[in-house]
C-alpha cells in the first residue's frame, strides 16, 4: 500500500505493507483525509515526528471481528486510550497518560491506503452525510469541546479571534448554538465564509475592542493571539485557548490577574457531540475546502495546505 | 501630619496637610499598616507611582457624619468604586473601571497619620481582635478570593507554590477551610509557619511533582511560578494565579492546551468573607510579623521589608 511519510520537514510517499490488525482493532481503508495545522506542525518537527501523519479521516471498515462494522463508512476518535486508568474510567480517555494518538503520537496515521484503530474509537457515519462533510468531524469535535468545558449563557456574545480553519469551525459551531459570534480575522475571504451563516465579522487590521467580551476564543494560532484575547476580555471574563503555539510565548500575566480572567486550554472533543452538527445547515464545513488531492500527491497537497490563506486541503 | 512618600525608588517622610474629608468619606487615623509586596513594587516604579502608598491598615475613625462609626476601629476595602456602573451594581466594585485604589491608583494611601476612605468601604473591627491581627484583613481577603472564584471540592488536596506572605496566608486559609494543603517553598523557616497549623510543607529545591494536583495556587511572585504550577497540575486541573509578575513572562501554552488546564487570575477579595477568619485559631497571621516600625521610620521599614526572607513589616 502507499502511505504518506513525514520526516525532517519532508513529505514523501512510501510503499509499506498493509498494517496488521491488532485484537480489538479494525482495519480501515482511507476514503478522505483532512490536512490539519497539526500535520503541518508535525512536518516542521513538533513532537520530533517521523512516520505516517493524519488524524482527520473518513474510512471504510475492511476487516473487523464485529459484523456490525464490516463495510461501514466511519470516522474515529484519535486518542487510543488504555481504557483502565482513572481518566479512561471517567470517560476522559483523551487525557489518558498512556494514550497514543492517531498520526501524532505512537500510532501510524490515516494518510495511508490502510490503517488501524480500536473498534471502540469508531463512529459509523449516516449514509446521507457526504464524505467531504464527514471528514470535518474531528475538528468539529474540537470546536464542540469548548461547550463541553465552559457553560456559556444562552445567546451570549462571544468573540472568536482568528479566521483559520479551526477559527471558522468554532465560529460556525457557536453561531449554530445560538451565540452571538463576533469573529475577528485578517482575511476578508475567510471571514466571508463565517459571515454567510450569520457570524458578525470584522477585519482585525486595526485596533481590537478592549475589555468588551465576557467570552473570547483565541484560535489565531499566533503568539499574539493570547495577548489580544486577554485584552478583549472583560473583568472576570473567560478566554478559551484553542491555539497550539509551540515554544514559550511572552505573556503579561498582570492583566490576567488584575482583571481576574479565566483562561481555559481546550483541545480534542467528543465525536458524539459533533456528529449531529453534520446535519446542521449553519455548519457549512464544505465551504472550507480549498483543494482535493489524491493520496499519492500528498507532497503537493501538504505544500498547498502550507500556503498563506489556504483553508482545508483533502486527501482522497 | 507626616506621610510616607514614594517617588523614583525613594521612600521619604513628608509633612502634608491633614486631608480634607469629601462627602461620604471618613477621616481616619492610622493605627497600624502592613507593607505589602505591591508597596515594594510601587517603590520600584510599577504604575509610575508617586505619592503616599499603603492599603493594608487598621485605623480609628476621627471624623465622619455617621455617628455609628465615630471613634471606631476599622479596616477598609481598598477599591474606591463609582457605585453606579454595571460592575458596582453587581457588587463587583473591585472591577469598577472608574475606580481609584487606596495607595495604589489615584487615592492617597494609608501610610500617613491621617487619610480618607468612603464610609461604605469601612468594616468596624470587633474589640477583641488585636490590631496586629486585624491589619492582615486585606491580604486575608485576597486569599479568600480564591474560594469565591472557584468551587474546590471539600477536602481536596491543593498545592500552594511559594512561601512568601501571600503564599502563607493562602495556605493557612485553605487549610482552615479543610483542604489538604501541600505548600512548596524555598525557605524552611517560612514553611515552618504553615507547618505549625497542619499544612504539609516541602522545600522546593529539587524536582516538583508533575501532573499531581487538580488544584494548584501560584503565589511565588516569580516568572517561573506559572510554569511550575502548570506542570504540577493534572489534566483538566485548575491553576490559580496569585502572583503579580510585571512585564511579559515566557509561558509555554502547549501544556495548558494539551492538558486542558484552567488558569484563574485572582486579586482582591471581600473583607466580609475574611473578617470571621480573624477569630480562627488556625489562621495564625501574627506568625508572619517580622518587624514593627513607627510611621516616621518608614524608610527603614521599607528597606527591611525588601530584604530577602523578611515577611510582614508593620508601620505603627
Amino acid at each position: 500500500m502507499i502511505a504518506v511519510h513525514l520526516e525532517n520537514g519532508a513529505v514523501a510517499i512510501r510503499t509499506l505493507p498493509v498494517p496488521r490488525r491488532p485484537e480489538g482493532f479494525a482495519l480501515l481503508r482511507l476514503l478522505a483525509g483532512g490536512i490539519c495545522n497539526t500535520d503541518l506542525e508535525l512536518q516542521r518537527g513538533y513532537y520530533a515526528f517521523a512516520g505516517t501523519p493524519g488524524h482527520e479521516f473518513v474510512a471504510e471498515v475492511v476487516e473487523t471481528l464485529t459484523p456490525a462494522l464490516t463495510g461501514k463508512r466511519v470516522s474515529g476518535e484519535i486518542n487510543l486510550a488504555c481504557t483502565h486508568c482513572e481518566w479512561c474510567r471517567q470517560g476522559l480517555g483523551r487525557h489518558c497518560p498512556n494514550r497514543t494518538v492517531l498520526g501524532i503520537v505512537g500510532h501510524p496515521g490515516a494518510f495511508a491506503e490502510f490503517f488501524t484503530l480500536p473498534e471502540r474509537n469508531l463512529h459509523v457515519l449516516p449514509d446521507d452525510i457526504p464524505t467531504s462533510r464527514a471528514v470535518f468531524l474531528e475538528p468539529l469535535a474540537a470546536a464542540c469541546e469548548i461547550l463541553d468545558q465552559v457553560a456559556i449563557p444562552p445567546g451570549a456574545p462571544i468573540a472568536v479571534l482568528g479566521d483559520g480553519k479551526l477559527g471558522l469551525l468554532i465560529a460556525m459551531v457557536l453561531n449554530d448554538h445560538g451565540y452571538r459570534v463576533h469573529q475577528f480575522g485578517r482575511h476578508a475571504a475567510k471571514l466571508a465564509i463565517a459571515a454567510r451563516v450569520g457570524v458578525v465579522t470584522q477585519l482585525s487590521t486595526g485596533a481590537l475592542p478592549i475589555a468588551a467580551y465576557d467570552w473570547v476564543v483565541d484560535a489565531t494560532g499566533s503568539p499574539e493571539g493570547l495577548r489580544s484575547a486577554a485584552a478583549m476580555a472583560r473583568p472576570r471574563g473567560t478566554v478559551i485557548l484553542k491555539s497550539t503555539v509551540h515554544g514559550a510565548v511572552p505573556v503579561d500575566t498582570a492583566p490576567i490577574i488584575v482583571n481576574e480572567l479565566t483562561l481555559v486550554g481546550s483541545r480534542c472533543g467528543r465525536f458524539a457531540a459533533a456528529l449531529p452538527l453534520l446535519r446542521h445547515p449553519l455548519v457549512r464545513v464544505e465551504d472550507l475546502i480549498a483543494a482535493r488531492f489524491p493520496l499519492a500527491e500528498a507532497p503537493q497537497a501538504f505544500a498547498h495546505a502550507a500556503e498563506q490563506g489556504v483553508l482545508k486541503v483533502l486527501l482522497e
